[in-house]
């Protein structure tokens, strides 16, 4: 492609993520337009594809990937699928945005590793998005200064409103704490060695069979422990926060306080009600990013590596949330191609 | 009095803010007991006096004064009589804690000066009870170090969930407004030369001829401007707020924000609803603190001075109010004795 | 132009503020590029234009204009030079964004104004980059609701850490509060009648010659009392903040707490040190709500007669800074054309 | 004695603690006053007892419990002195205000409450001051409403500037965390029943052999997750705070925001050195609350059944931290007398 030309892109998976992140490029993202729309839901893609120029739908995504004005993927389908689209995009050396998880499981994510490591160059970023969120990264920049000193302990808390009604207590660990896994390696630069989940006696507000909240905890191979309560049905909003605790001083993000009323006997202000309100900002600057690092010929962000380093954590907390006890990590010992 | 037996206390008027100071000098504060209570209401002062030892009940506080067990006097009577009972303190050269007014006017405030510097020693705190409250006096103290170099302005927002039936638009200033007088005179260590006062559309939620909120601004002889907000039917609860803003940074007390809660969509936390919740701690400090300087043998706090001038700052406001224009402030020079 | 091509933008003026709005048009915005730069200085414009595919570098604004890849008109010279800038765009009946002030003046704002109406239809948005702040539309978005009530007072605070070499005492009014008059007018839908300054003793960290602070009241034709305390050598940051006093209820934004550390004995956290690090999102939005409506064929955000309302205030600012008294802010009849 | 003469309390042990209580009751307290001081230093309690009029010094707690004048005792020595004092004062049915820890271990308090039992009435209040925090009891009262439904975690911070020279690791559990396990059992009103201690790498601001922080986890009989982070040499200050996460919603204390100040790029507050300064009203509190409930005849406050309990949970805290395994906690059956 020529550099000045727009990315053209295949969005993989048309579903509410995917159409979202077709709205982004067409409507916020510059540098990039969708060039084609992969969807196994035939009509769902051409009603799409019929509202942007240039677009073309498909059912197969090696069909999108092989076209002529396809220049980079971004794969949002469902998380089994991935492996094979990141192994089809792999095949055309094409840039690939995954939205987490990676695949489902370490095995597979190893596989897509092994993969990736053949083609002989990065090309996969995968969406942690809370890389891009404007806290988190003030959070990470201060750590980087050095100024607190050693970080010690992470604090986390992640809270949703309520969950939705296929949510099982696993998923708890691998759909949403599986953002904190992500967030302790890159905020803290360790690796995630032992996992413990504690469970509180569920709230009523959770549905009957649903473990809600736990209460999960991790131990780092720099030496810190990181707690993660996890509250898919707290009932006032959706609320991420987190508070590193270093040798000389502790920094929190996520107390959202923009606006302060006064008003019927109570100060204070609103909670977002979901990810999309909270994170709106962090998927325009994920996707910006991506699109400025795929035309300059980079890739950055969240590698296969961490996708691989979250699903395996993710699946040792599964194991100690069913057998109530402390869990071992192991990771396969990780290749100088990620270094 | 042997300093080492307890105060002898005679409250002169045994309303709210009279019945609450026994409450306090009898449970709360040490070193210090009721020994007369005075109220024209001789039933009252009777029924109070009954549940003390040692109370004597009168309905002359002359009478009261010459009682050998009343070592001091604390005034809570209506501001009209507030003068004759100073005198006739002065008349037994009793220490006196004198609630807020002084007196109702300047003139009288200034006999009432006259009378102290004749006797030749101060005896009279008045009650501005604020100069007791931790959070004025961190900002006082902050203010002294002159780590943030010279005041220049002065914000204060005085907020009322909702005034009584009797209150009229005078009496924001002359009752309410007066509190800042003396926090302006007291945190800048300047005196009032100037008032205006400007006059919002009145708000729906006040009474129909109240004229709520006003907006007032004062000049200093040490060039600051300081502006109030006042507001007696704002909904929500008592709220008193100040920020300084000086050559090299600002302070700012009063948001109360001691519990934060997360519900139902909110964070935040609750208002106080009176100025007893929100000053309960600064009338126990300020009592504490006149029966500790008594007992020493000395004289602290607000002087008549600061009555005075509060008195003369409220009659300039109220001019201001009724005409519409910049009222200056006349105060008669300051004698020796009071600086 | 096809309504599906990127919008080609001439930007006037590639001073430090033009500069950064092309470089916002090239890599942030969604569907525009610059097709040309227009500077009275020849090289400079060749510069940037040598950086662009496609961009034509002009000294002349009326040549830019009459370019056939030319389909709308930035302004961010000199304000001085909008007039005539605004003029030429008239002509040639192209859509503006035009930076704040609008004109220097309300003599020439009112010209410019009659001038669009003679045109027939809205063609220009006035740069007042805050109502596309996220704080201040949460802030208008919980007015509009009513929720609050009526609004009575605006208080405002504008503080910069120091002042450029240049600035002069009627700039606090007429480059500074100038963001406040429309605030004001915005968030309120009031237009402001009267006008006054107070003058603090000038700060010692202020140049000699600069009256600094100043503290601005508005009266509104909706009975509201606004105040601006501008302060533009505060020595800590670049702050600004609004909270709104309405019959039930206040409402605040500007406190910026994203992230909070402890350490060193303190708890808190940073400042921000200029507005492009406050507004940066802000000037993002404008320009991207701008590309957009005008894409659609639309002209939305400030209007003209906004820009005028805004000179006439500032005049009637900087005479009762310089005089010392109220001023009564006089507009001519709002013409049908803006209702 | 007569209930309105002045309750004579014996203050055993004299040291910073002890010395600081006898000032309490003196200067601040109303309705008691020191009659007796004890400490195995004569010097030191004749120094002390001469300052204070009708006050005598002693060196056996058994003289001075004996003697006319005395009351009531608050015990202030080492904990090792506490079960001997205790019995002595069960012998003379004297009421006892026992600063924390009842006694060292869980052994010794269960002689002292088995003792007590024995006696037949309450007798003793044990200081765990945070009991009587304006801010716990806020949150306690907030619970007690129901608002949020029921309590599912607890997280706690207990952050100390620097630990003093004698500090072993243990002590974090029992000197420091002890406070959180009744803070754990008086919030939620649960019994505590297993304990975990992990350890993060240690702070390099840490004496060499000190095990700092540590992070504790407890569960509870009710269901509940409490974890507490417990770093006694964070370098910024000392800091508790405490967040209650419900079914419906979350309370959170200890920010203690009262002042914010602008200043040299950094907005925020100071934080209180040391549990003086942030409980220093609790203090007051505690000990007026004693006074009032003792001249009532009454024993109110944590009971010898908290102390009890705290010294045993601290006991299986401690083996946690050696052995770095889950602990269960082992109580005796709850008398019914503490009910």
């Amino acid at each position: 492609m020529n550099p000045r030309d727009p990315l053209g892109v295949a969005v993989v998976g048309t579903g509410k993520m995917g159409a979202d992140h077709v709205r982004r490029i067409q409507d916020v993202v510059n540098g990039a337009r969708v060039s084609a729309v992969v969807d196994v839901d035939a009509e769902r893609a051409k009603r799409i594809a019929s509202g942007i120029e240039g677009c073309t739908a498909y059912t197969d995504p090696a069909a999108a990937m092989a076209a002529a004005d396809v220049d980079a993927v971004l794969i949002a389908s469902p998380g089994p699928a991935h492996e094979a689209a990141l192994l089809t995009a792999f095949e055309h050396d094409l840039p690939v945005l995954c939205e987490k998880p990676l695949t489902p499981d370490a095995a597979s994510a190893l596989r897509v590793m092994e993969a990736e490591v053949r083609l002989g160059h990065r090309r996969v970023q995968v969406g942690f998005m809370r890389r891009y969120d404007a806290e988190y990264m003030k959070l990470k920049s201060l750590l980087g200064t050095g100024q607190l000193g050693r970080p010690l302990m992470l604090h986390n808390r992640h809270r949703n409103a309520a969950s939705p009604p296929f949510f099982t207590s696993s998923m708890l660990i691998s759909d949403s704490v599986a953002h904190e896994t992500d967030v302790t390696r890159w905020l803290l630069g360790h690796e995630i060695t032992a996992v413990q989940v504690l469970r509180p006696r569920p709230s009523a507000s959770a549905p009957d069979d649903l473990q809600d909240p736990q209460f999960v905890v991790f131990e780092t191979d720099g030496g810190a422990i990181v707690d993660v309560e996890m509250f898919v049905n707290c009932g006032f909003g959706y609320q991420v926060q987190a508070e590193v605790v270093c040798e000389r001083g502790t920094a929190r993000i996520g107390d959202g306080h923009a606006m302060v009323t006064n008003m019927a006997g109570r100060w204070g202000g609103t909670i977002a009600q979901d990810f999309v309100e909270r994170f709106a900002d962090a998927y325009d600057r994920e996707l910006q990013t991506w699109v400025d690092a795929t035309r300059r010929g980079e890739v950055t962000g969240p590698s296969v590596w961490d996708g691989y380093a979250a699903a395996a954590v993710c699946e040792a907390g599964v194991r100690a949330l069913e057998d109530g006890v402390r869990v071992e990590v192991e990771l396969v010992e990780r290749p100088e191609f990620y270094l």
